[in-house]
């Protein structure tokens, strides 16, 4: 007898766990396709040299590597890895095929993506991402339709108390030259700032003091950030305007932000000058949605103009929004918000079996029904009808047929109703309207 | 620039790749839970243990084997694995929540595995199976449900001549020991046998002979094979039963595949004595699916009652059926099964923008489309309407809705019909019925 355990970190989903996943990315699917996006899907593998040194540091530290096969085994060495996420895939499929895909290409993609992180409640080391993209263009309006895509996602979904918040790299570096962090220092600054929910203030003063940037710098920010806490998105646009000065990058950047918010009719939109995001690809406006009862985000995003020109001849400009279909299925089931009937049994009736003789009628009659549209279960053997009635209550079917001795050569079928415990005998032909009903 | 292919083996589905594979995918789900099969998912990688020495040697050889993580990367050691099938991860499954599922568990799994195989035409190294398999259950009842489930699949995705062949372990096993092939040479004798299709009767008598096992006892075999090819099933039951004389489990297996027979109405069912099956875990009855024009099969399974013993406390019989979904599309794709529709645009409009300040109302028209059920691409910037429309034309969506300057002043707009060239100026409110139409 052997560990039977999933590996750590990793999960197995029994049948209404699956259901619940496939609701969910039933309705992704259906809102990003009535936005125009397309299905891709990629590999779980790709070559080592595909993967690192896209996601920054840690990013590297996480991703699951394949030792070579056959002699090259002994070597230790690795050729293969496990995706870590589905951007830079996306961006690989971009440049591979630019003469295949359109000018403007709207993808999404549904998939698990796989991170050596140390496992933790909510935190696992194979999840899905739903992701959706659309390369091609530098518009504002992509960024606005996919915030809105996402939004309605989650309206459908049944949630309706998240916050997109927005922000931008180009404004965070504007704030962060304006108080005085070189150039150098800031991709540290950013990963000390993106802690700042999880470690608090003084965390991210700490992390200012020990990666040599100034505390003094981390103070001002910090200020900043408490100021606009409490106001709305056209007085944070102005102060922000005023902290940045003459910036000229980071002065677009608000500009950016400014046309994101015209072309959506989101009320739930807010600027967040404290938003990072910890992915070094990012160039522009970042998001990231939230629900008040959970630490982390249901989903996030950005633009990343460089990405693509890191595999193909050209930078093309691109921007996506990654929804996590773990956490949206946790708050979800926390607060029992999937529908009762994906709790159901999976099958709406079940027949029984007489003796060994009357097997193949049973047969016949399980086929009937199933050609009427019924999820029908055949009881596997002959066994006592008693335990077959054991096993139907087990799995809440709610009918069983009985094609016992009389109904065999009466042509009729018993019908029981397994929440009533009603039983009629009726025609064979009968059974599957009284089922549907 | 760095390489930008798809890992050896591995591939990429653009679009209309993804929709071929989804039809198909929506059609296996659909049977199967219509014979009350439920949806199981497990992970992608498994503790190496779980998957080392249940595949026979060849199998072993051919496991992706991830690399230990951190300090232990140097190692060079592994301690997790991509899975091989989807079988063994449902084994370890079964033992392990075996007081969460039912007695007689039925489920089915559509995922993709990963074996390093040489790469050659049709044989890649991610692939999906469509596995469907009955737990708790040692009756017939069970094989004879898995060939209709996978037989009504293929009859619905538009096959009609594929043939379901059968055979049985212990058949095999008495075959070989009518001809005088030690137990320890019977392994080796199936891996030979199993080769027949692909190597001819001399490469078989080869293999034996290179095997050490007798090539007189090959010669019988091929020469009982050749028999058997032209004769229907009963004919075959009786020649095989005189063939494997007093064997008692084998003359069991027979029974097996007579009552297989007797409890599907199936017309395409052949018994094929020279079907052996390459994995090492199966005990009972086996079946293969096959095309004319496929060399290798559509799908196959069978009866493995004691791999679920290995990783639980009990043995507990088990019986499975896996469809090719990769080798179903390029069939499909080869003979043109696919319905035409799953080739279309993406989209069924697309909205146009007049200028940059107009882009708002142009989102406006995009949702109302979209709240009427239309899909609906919006040009992501504002550009000449020559470029929008040479967009729309590239990307072959059937209509184009112009919100110009006349329209936006009048709240009307000129719907235009891409392939015949005609277009109209009417209410906003009458466009979604007219692209319907």
């Amino acid at each position: 007898m052997s560990n039977t355990n999933p590996a750590r970190g990793m999960r197995d989903f029994l049948p209404v766990d699956v259901r619940k996943r496939e609701y969910v990315i039933n309705i992704i699917k259906e809102v990003y396709e009535s936005y125009g996006f397309e299905p891709l899907e990629t590999p779980a593998v790709e070559n080592i040299e595909t993967l690192m040194g896209k996601y920054g540091e840690e990013g590297n530290r996480l991703i699951f590597k394949i030792l070579k096969r056959g002699e090259h085994e002994k070597t230790g060495a690795a050729d293969l890895a496990l995706r870590y996420d589905l951007t830079v895939p996306l961006a690989r499929v971009a440049a591979n095929y630019k003469n295949d895909l359109p000018k403007f290409f709207k993808r999404y993609q549904i998939q698990p993506v796989w991170r050596a992180d140390r496992p933790a409640r909510g935190r696992f080391r194979e999840f899905y991402q739903c992701d959706v993209d659309a390369i091609g263009s530098g518009s504002m309006l992509v960024e606005a339709e996919l915030c809105a895509a996402a939004s309605e996602i989650l309206q459908k979904l049944g949630f309706d108390d998240f916050i997109i918040r927005i922000n931008h790299r180009e404004i965070l570096r504007g704030m962060l030259n304006a108080v005085g962090i070189a150039d150098e220092k800031q991709a540290d600054a950013l990963v000390a700032i993106d802690k700042l929910d999880k470690i608090g203030k003084d965390g991210v003063l700490k992390e200012f003091a020990g990666r040599e940037t100034s505390e003094q710098a981390g103070i001002k920010l910090l200020d900043l950030f408490a100021r606009l806490a409490a106001i709305g998105n056209i007085n944070t646009i102005s102060t922000l305007s005023e902290f940045i000065g003459e910036d000229e990058e980071a002065r677009a950047g608000l500009d950016d932000l400014k046309q994101i918010l015209e072309f959506t009719n989101l009320e739930n939109i807010k600027i967040d000058a404290s938003l990072a995001r910890g992915l070094s690809y990012y160039t522009g406006a970042i998001f990231e949605i939230n629900v008040p009862d959970l630490a982390g985000s249901l989903g996030g995003g950005g633009r990343y103009d460089a990405l693509i020109g890191m595999f193909g001849k050209e930078e093309i400009p691109a921007c996506g929004f990654s929804l996590g279909l773990e956490r949206i299925v946790f708050v979800m089931d926390e607060r029992n918000m999937f529908p009762a009937d994906l709790q159901n049994s999976s099958a709406d009736v079940l027949v029984t079996i007489w003796n060994k003789e009357t097997i193949a009628e049973s047969v016949q009659l399980a086929n009937d029904l199933r050609s009427q549209g019924l999820r029908v279960l055949l009881y596997p053997e002959a066994d006592k009808l008693g335990k077959q009635f054991k096993y139907a209550d087990s799995i809440n079917v709610p009918f069983v047929c009985i094609l016992g001795e009389t109904e065999l050569t009466t042509n009729k079928v018993t019908l029981k109703n397994m929440e009533t415990g009603e039983q009629e005998t009726i025609e064979r032909g009968q059974a599957s309207e009284k089922i549907k009903k």
